[in-house]
């Protein structure tokens, strides 16, 4: 297996790639290997540091860098040589089969979508957030993908995150909730009503009712469905929280410190153990991690592409929603 | 001036309102009463554990109370007697000034607008919840009334907060955001992005454009607008972090302990010292409080209908939205 990293994504790129790079290595079964995809002077710089770069590990160049500034559904376009496109073409091509990148999001996510495509009965491809809470982690969503949604979105997002709880969460049976208002049936606006109606009937999803705001933390469901607006929103306020928090506590742990040195308590506001957050519904493996992730962090995001590559999560996607495979087998 | 407090209205009732009460009284000026609204027995008992009835605070006598279980809408004919209705029913016929409950959310909504009635120019009246920030509090509105909103009600929400935070919180020119998912013009589904151009133009406003999630705690803006499905989901979110994160460190404050014993840091995750959330585009004051408020809580809710009297809040959002003030003059 071979696992494609953007180097140039974090705010400090390369050092959290190269580094949480590196440490990969050693957690990963020995035939994984893992490729940094960027400008190949900067990457064997950073690399050096290090001492003797492991075997496992490759450097591809790709000269060019996405930032924050290129509009996001241009990038594949004008910046073809940048380290994003690079990947995702190698993901394309076959070369490699997983991209982990903790670039712009949106480019990301256009750039995907343009290179490994949407799986048939996916409408839109949807971000799901692992986020910690007193028990397991859960998935959120969609987490910023779509701010328009009708409830038919909201049920595929179920399947997407469903699947991905049980193949690369470990959840023989997720539980799927969806985010609303109050518990109760009935309540909240017409799309997460209407929502609701669909998922009681919807065959193949453990659906366990409506979850509120404040029932999120206390991690009852593995799977939190909701339309990209209400999640980013509530993404963000969770990391503002949590910035707001453990930075001034001085529990940032931007290194590779262990979770001991956390406590239970804040260790809900810290997401950087629970990996990346994949993007679902598209034919392949792209993780897309925070632009401030710290080595550990980015050593979570490619144990989780292995993961999810090792468990066929997109071919159990394809699977699932489609009713056949056909169409994946054909792409490859 | 006069103000009706719900002495039935917490989980742990009637100890947090006659407790509050009682503090209260010390805080505010010499011409504010407090009428305790409640069983006159149980609110008495209460009464005699603080010794002497201070002269400023009276009971009056309803035997009923609204629980969880009672259908929001029906509260108003099905318990007539009950302190909620018995309390709102009073500023409806200028007994009182104000009310303040921490009774069940929808049923005060509910009750409020049947006695106290939309302001002319206002479709739908919103819930204002203040939170703290890094600096000084915001009011988040709708934080929970209106599920489905178009953008013309985000424009009287923004409209109803600003006349709030100018008159109440004291902000001399409150700057209003507009949650989305960024922080550029055009970001954000139909509703945020048509109401973003509605704001814009929107004359008696100081609008300052959107604002993310994770800006929300900077405390950069004095009112923030949503759409009541989204505030919801945020404010109880917000409460289940502070929960979470409060409840096991030991720093919930269930008694009159002053501020000084929690963490600056910390303090952002703790609303008691907030007040309660006003019900804004009604003809009257309401004041609604968290079900679990303690008696700090309760005794910030009062204050805050204090100065929403003395400020004639009521009469400003009359004015500034109807364009007159006739139709409020009328119905006294």
């Amino acid at each position: 297996m071979r696992i494609a990293l953007d180097a140039m994504g974090t705010d400090r790129a390369p050092m959290p790639e190269v580094t949480g790079a590196i440490q990969s290595l050693s957690h990963l079964d020995s035939d994984i290997e893992v490729v940094l995809i960027g400008d190949e002077e900067i990457v064997r710089t950073e690399l050096e540091r290090h001492g003797q770069c492991p075997d496992r590990l490759h450097v591809h160049h790709a000269p060019e860098q996405v930032t924050a500034a290129d509009p996001a559904a241009s990038v594949i376009r004008k910046k073809p040589s940048s380290s994003m496109v690079v990947g995702l073409r190698m993901q394309q091509a076959g070369e490699v089969d997983a991209f982990v990148s903790a670039g712009s999001t949106g480019a990301i996510m256009a750039t995907s979508l343009f290179t490994l495509r949407r799986l048939p009965g996916i409408d839109r491809p949807a971000v799901g957030t692992p986020l910690p809470s007193l028990k397991d982690p859960f998935l959120l969503i969609d987490s910023g993908a779509n701010v328009d949604c009708k409830p038919e979105h909201l049920v595929q997002f179920a399947h997407l995150g469903s699947i991905y709880a049980q193949h690369t969460m470990g959840r023989p049976q997720p539980k799927v909730s969806l985010l609303n208002v109050g518990e109760e049936p009935g309540k909240g606006g017409e799309l997460v009503a209407d929502t609701y109606d669909l998922l009681l009937d919807e065959p193949g999803l453990c659906f366990v009712g409506n979850v509120e705001g404040g029932g999120l933390l206390r991690g009852e469901c593995d799977v939190v469905v909701c339309d990209g607006f209400v999640g980013n929103v509530l993404l963000k306020f969770y990391e503002g929280v949590a910035a707001s928090i453990l930075s001034p506590l001085g529990k940032e742990r931007d290194d590779d410190e262990e979770t001991g040195g956390l406590s239970d308590v804040l260790r809900i506001l810290d997401h950087a153990d629970t990996g990346g957050a994949p993007l679902l519904g598209v034919g392949g493996v792209s993780i897309i991690c925070h632009g401030k992730s710290p080595p550990r962090a980015i050593r979570n995001a490619i144990a989780v592409a292995a993961r999810a590559v090792s468990s066929d999560m997109v071919g159990h996607s394809a699977r699932n929603i489609s009713g056949s495979g056909a169409w994946l087998e054909e792409m490859k």
